[in-house]
């Protein structure tokens, strides 16, 4: 397996200014894997329950997604949150773990020799869990969040300093490193010891930076947005998927990864929940990409 | 004269969480024209007092800052502002209008003939007046701010619709088209009336509307900033100063203008008041150009 994708499963219920959906399949594993998807397979490491709906596993298996690492346990994580005008910012609701406690994840014999792993957003004791059962030296993309920042600091760091790229939201690169300023925080987020920190700044685009380098991707300009539940999960998956395909982990490479990421969050948020992913396809994802190429044109 | 730039002339009691200045030189029209004064000459329109600080006009007119559309009166408009630790949003303390109270602009002789003008923040009343004295057809590029939004709406809305350019910041878009979504902002903004529309967005950068297309201009990467007073105004001046230069008032070269605008705005954010007129030159300027190539490649 040349992709891993760590990360929760969950069924959320989430309420927009455009609607709202109940008990849908989310979680950081399943956007992410279903962002990678268009571009090749990947297994999957997570953890749900016997309420997931049925269907789901069929559905992620069609799109190339390997399940052996998906441990069934009893009820699946369930996530409840709504989102203000702005769509800024998700105000979460209602947290039910449940099987997310106490995960243990055992990696399958076909999962441990991998080219790239992407640890999704889950409790940093458990990255740390897999990344111990991977051989070799894959690539190795964590995203994180606030949550993880507060409870979690010591363990969060071995794993920030143990990735290639950490991926942290621009309100969270803030928070983390007590500066308004995200060129500060990019650099503080570096001397934690990854190669590269990408910083997500939603409908500003992104910001990479390395030790000599800093590039700046766009947002995809999106008049119409009905959802942001799961871009930033969309986005590390479409980076990752794109990055494996091309089996090219360079500097040059990962800025073209990103903006297939953020094409990929674009579509995301264009539907509830991950309703986009049976109306695009890779076509459609290479037209953005030739939009975004004319949109930086200068 | 072939670049008139109207707006105020101040006096600033600035505070940022960096330090604080008093009675510094300002106004829209300074910022504005300083920043065009790196790219060519241009006449000034404004109204200040006998207690402008000695030396103000010399140095002006030193940098190719033509003053014989500056009407002196008795004293000059005040402000004071402060800035939070995000340095977002200037916060005004107070404001003393002097002499821009029933400011009525007298075009001299040798500015009716033009091509391009920059009516910078100014209330929209005097803006007309000015538009109404310029002969031919010149490049207009209009900047506001959300006061006259709220208080001229009507007035404002004329000068919009005479526009080629109309330039606001992010959150006065969201506002004026009560909108959180900047992209819907920017093509309300062209239901205005002018050829393009562009929102600054400070540190992300600036964004360009026209009819059919789009552009993304990312922000230069400062990891210092001081005092981001004036920085609207020298993008402003900025663009301005690089398309009258240039004679080129195409959509491409308006996307060059863009980052060169950003640039002579980085250069404002990084020093009190005008302070950092003194300490570049158009080489440091075109460094950052070449810089943010770089930071754009993909």
């Amino acid at each position: 397996m040349n992709l891993l994708i760590a990360g929760t499963i969950g069924l959320d219920d989430i309420k927009t200014p455009f609607g709202k959906v109940e008990s849908v399949l989310g979680g950081s594993s399943i956007y992410a894997s279903l962002a990678a998807s268009f571009f090749g397979p990947c297994g999957l490491i997570s953890i749900a329950g016997q309420d997931l709906p049925s269907g789901s596993t069929t559905m992620l298996q069609k799109r190339g997604i390997d399940l052996k690492g998906l441990e069934m346990s009893d009820k699946t994580f369930r996530w409840s949150g709504s989102y203000e005008f702005d769509m800024n910012e998700a105000k979460t609701l209602k947290t039910e773990l449940n099987s997310l406690q106490g995960f243990n994840p055992k990696l399958p014999e076909n999962y441990q020799q991998c080219k790239a792993v992407l640890l999704g957003n889950i409790d940093p004791i458990v990255q740390l869990k897999i990344l111990d059962q991977v051989k070799g030296d894959p690539f190795l993309v964590t995203d994180t969040m606030n949550y993880w920042i507060e409870s979690q600091p010591k363990q969060l760091r071995k794993v920030l300093a143990r990735s290639d790229v950490v991926v942290i939201n621009e309100g969270e690169a803030r928070q983390l490193f007590n500066t308004p300023n995200l060129i500060v925080a990019g650099r503080e987020l570096l001397a934690l010891g990854p190669k590269y920190g990408i910083v997500k700044k939603g409908e500003h685009g992104a910001l990479l930076f390395s030790e000599h380098k800093y590039f700046s991707a766009p947002g995809y300009p999106l008049a119409e947005l009905k959802d942001p539940t799961g871009c930033g999960d969309s986005f590390a998956g479409g980076l990752i998927g794109y990055l494996t395909k091309t089996n090219d982990f360079s500097e040059s490479n990962l800025r073209r990864a990103i903006i297939y990421g953020s094409i990929v969050a674009s579509f995301c948020a264009e539907e509830f929940g991950t309703g986009y992913i049976n109306n695009i396809k890779l076509n459609d994802i290479k037209e953005r990409y030739d939009a975004i190429k004319e949109i930086c044109k200068f």
